[in-house]
């Protein structure tokens, strides 16, 4: 004889968090009635995937289908119910109204506990055009496959992809590879809107390498209606004027999180969505929200902060039925994010944790940063890339606030480690300690981690002073007589260096001054290509009397990053 | 005019302690006078790559001398002598005798500061035939060009390593590369000791499927010189009179801290190298030591540990350093080491970061510690491998004790993430809460990090018993009527499965416990393929009532790792 039903648990929404919440809860009581709807025609997809099965990477739209309503029925004893919208809650009853799309008539359900999981939707301008037949969002598998299917019957030449972020980026890249002709339009002056400009500088490049259009700054004001008046659209409309030609758009310019459902139950709803407690809990105790509905306090500056990601979506999920079941302890309360992530652009990859040094500025929090660029492994071991590793962290204290990298391996590590770092409120210094995995494959007897530790512990000890390549103003410093010093060989010298620069390699450094080559009542600017022999030579001359700073980072935060900053203060 | 000299640095040995100890003081004081002695040839050479010298990998030897005595001059105003053994300390007089190779008289050199940075040295044990003229050890660029041009004048064809470690992996893969016959010979049970068995045991696959010989549990009871009585050996000679023959041989049994000069100036040493401070002072505070012949406290047990790798040494040669000019602060004195290291074996790479579970039980410490199998990014994109990531902690408070890998791919990753955890004093539980950058290239929204974490957590809860595949003993179950469930697919379980289970597969373990197919009063062992489903189907039995535990790591752990030590409990 069975059991008898120990709680009814309800789900709104079966994707990473709702799915988590419903299969932990199954874990932890046998005996309760656990049912899930999703208004769409799938569950326990893997919606992270969607991009990549664009083109052949991943063959097969099924394979991100990961587990079915007949898989959870049968493995966990879990009723999903798909094409079945929740479309209202009545707390005091305790029950939601399901219209099922195959069904005439609403039910409604009872619950003990519910935990809404409804995601976000894909945010989608209000501009004229816009709702024409060939202008898709990339959010699920149907939706997938509308764009799919749309390419292969019109044989699409060329795809506008408005919005640079995670979903576009990759987007972008595997529509390339299926050869379409791909414009991205971006309404910021960079892609991947959480690094800094500098870090996303060398992403424009590749997208560019690999024959992406890019339209940067660029505001959309209008899609333009195909001129044989079939329902379709032809071209973006930029407020320039300049008209961006497309056989099909994508439009991934953010998510807004779903909270009408909550909103009309009445529990407390914010401009960042659900509000919840550290235990995901709603204003009604017996009601969870979790994912990309909600907002957790940032785990560094304790602003709220939403993170459509699945990784905290999946562990809300498991917190909600740990609450539910008596399991939740103070040490599993939610702790908030950082906002780790990592994304490919052809064989770059680019990564976070932590804030920019931009958003933390504009924050007012004032942090000091170091730029360095280590290779990702041994030098002299085959293929040793560079890694941009930029760390910003506290004046005074040292601790971490952020951490960006781009290069073509081993940017994912140090971002993970990093993260590791930040989560244990470790400083800059504690980077200096720590013991990394050495063998020439995989790094170097300093790490690249290890390597900014101890730039950036030098910068907090005062050992050095660094200015940035944004912060150099070429002008100014010709008006005080700066002195600028290029430390590198005269072949690197000859291919590119700084306004005014005068060439004196390291190795001639302690000469050049006992020559008297540089006036000691003016001040020095040095730099090398990525700031090594740049802080050698602030060293010397430091000891020799002289007013001197490193340029952090060197010709190479100039070149890439910084260029377009240093351009503007010319 | 040249200041006046501020203080007199000696450093005896010119790798990587000693240079970073060098060259940290010249940026620390442009005034001292900075001399190091080495009595080889080379100095600033990278010792970690000379395995990868063997063959092509690494084409070119000169590319692992990444500075000369030139150079050091020239940037650091450095003097470094080669070919000069320092064969004396006068503490009294504060002064080093100095021999160089090519001047018949010794040199008396002043210091204020000595730095002993004089390394470890291949042990060679002590049997017959090891003076052999092809026989080698493997430690610095002399050694490889020996090696190289024997192999190249002799034409070679079989090589016998001693010695399972780091250099001998490294050797082994390398020269298997350049085409000989290659076998192992060691001394332990497996190969790579500081790992356990299980962890080890793939290893032993990839070099046998490379076509290497290995020979574990083997004693060298002697070296057969070679019948042409040419100074030549032959043949190594095993304990159970196994004979492995050999064009040449390289010895790699480990080696031995170079404590000989310390000793007889008198500075305290002990079994395990010079005794220091935490700022690397030995019993003489003007005295410094660093790298392999020290030690320091290991961070997890406080034990002395040491640790020959060039990323402590370097570390503790900048600590130096900074001692010796008033840099050094309480947040830089040294904090010990864990032992983070991974190895390259072919395509497998293996890594460990604090002590394996044998070392731990042998410590008397009783760790817990889970076995997860996840794929090292999202398993529907392409190229995942599993990751094999063994993790111990403390019973009753979590805190992180040892992390083991193997896999493919993303196993240096992990065990990073996992060291960096461990310094930063993370429990079992913290690692749920870990952030890591999640896109399907890199991870999963459960990373193997958190699934370690999640199953590792519900053994310190108690939500889960496992049993480990070591202690698994089937006539002892059987003799207790214990009932062993295998919940997997019929098609897994007609691949290979333990004696005497009967096959449940999960998704059927409710309506077969209904059905009454097992028996309440008797004991469950369940088992899937990683552990999952075997997780799942314990919670299913113990909400039933009954007496149940999971096989930690499932049947892979078995068939992999722990097929021996149950083949002894059989």
């Amino acid at each position: 004889m069975p059991s008898a039903v120990s709680k009814r648990i309800v789900v709104v929404g079966g994707v990473a968090g709702g799915m988590a919440a419903a299969t932990r809860a199954r874990r932890l009581d046998e005996n309760a009635s656990i049912t899930v709807f999703d208004k769409g025609p799938y569950t326990g997809f893997a919606n992270c995937g969607i991009p990549y099965a664009l083109d052949g990477v991943i063959p097969n739209d099924s394979s991100l289908i990961l587990q079915t309503p007949e898989g959870f029925k049968n493995r966990f004893n879990i009723d999903v119910h798909v094409n079945a919208e929740v479309t209202k809650i009545d707390r005091a009853a305790k029950t939601v109204e399901v219209k099922a799309t195959d069904e005439k008539e609403s039910k409604q359900y009872p619950y003990d506990s519910l935990i809404l999981s409804q995601g976000a939707e894909a945010f989608v301008p209000p501009v004229d055009g816009i709702q024409a037949s060939n202008v898709f969002t990339l959010q699920t598998i149907p939706e997938l496959q509308s764009v799919k299917n749309y390419i292969a019957a019109n044989s699409c030449k060329s795809v506008a992809i408005i919005g640079g972020g995670f979903i576009g980026l990759e987007a972008a890249e595997n529509l390339r590879l299926h050869g379409l002709d791909v414009s991205i339009i971006e309404y910021m002056p960079h892609v991947f809107p959480p690094v800094d400009s500098d870090i996303a500088e060398p992403i424009h490049s590749e997208l560019r390498k690999n024959g992406i259009q890019l339209y940067l700054n660029a505001r959309m004001q209008g899609i333009e209606a195909a001129p044989e008046g079939n329902g379709r659209a032809s071209a973006i409309v930029l407020s320039d004027g300049i008209k961006v030609p497309f056989d099909l758009a994508i439009v991934a310019v953010g998510v807004r999180p779903r909270v009408s459902l909550a909103q009309e139950a009445g529990l407390q709803v914010d401009r960042n969505g659900v509000v919840i407690n550290e235990f995901m809990q709603t204003s009604d105790p017996d009601i969870y929200a979790v994912g990309d509905m909600i907002c957790t306090p940032h785990r560094i500056t304790s602003r709220p902060m939403r993170v459509a990601l699945a990784g905290p979506a999946a562990r809300q999920g498991r917190l909600a039925a740990d609450k539910i079941f008596g399991y939740a302890t103070a040490a599993s309360a939610y702790r908030g994010n950082i906002g780790t992530s990592a994304c490919k652009v052809f064989d770059l990859t680019v990564g976070i944790a932590g804030l920019s040094v931009k958003v933390l500025e504009d924050m007012g929090l004032n942090p000091l940063w170091v730029t360095v660029h280590p290779p990702d492994h041994a030098g002299y071991y085959p293929t040793a890339h560079p890694i941009t590793l930029k760390v910003a962290f506290e004046p005074g204290t040292g601790r971490l606030l952020g951490a960006q990298a781009i290069g073509l391996a081993g940017v994912d590590k140090r971002i993970d480690v990093l993260a590791t770092a930040m989560q244990g409120n470790m400083t800059i210094t504690d980077l200096t300690h720590l013991e990394l995995a050495y063998a020439p494959p995989y790094g170097s007897a300093k790490d690249p981690v290890n390597m900014a530790g101890y730039v950036g512990s030098n910068v907090l000890a005062d050992d050095v002073q660094v200015v940035h390549a944004a912060e150099i103003n070429i002008q100014a410093l010709a008006a005080k007589g700066t002195q600028i010093v290029d430390v590198r060989s005269p072949s690197e010298f000859s291919k590119g260096h700084l306004p005014n620069a005068v060439n004196i390699p390291v190795n001639n450094l302690r000469k050049a001054v006992e020559a008297g080559s540089l006036d000691q009542n003016k001040d020095v600017v040095v730099y090398c290509q990525v700031g090594y022999r740049g802080y050698l030579a602030y060293r010397i001359l430091k000891h020799k009397g002289f007013n001197v700073v490193n340029l952090d980072g060197g010709y190479k935060a100039v070149s890439e990053g910084g260029y377009k900053a240093l351009q503007a203060n010319l």
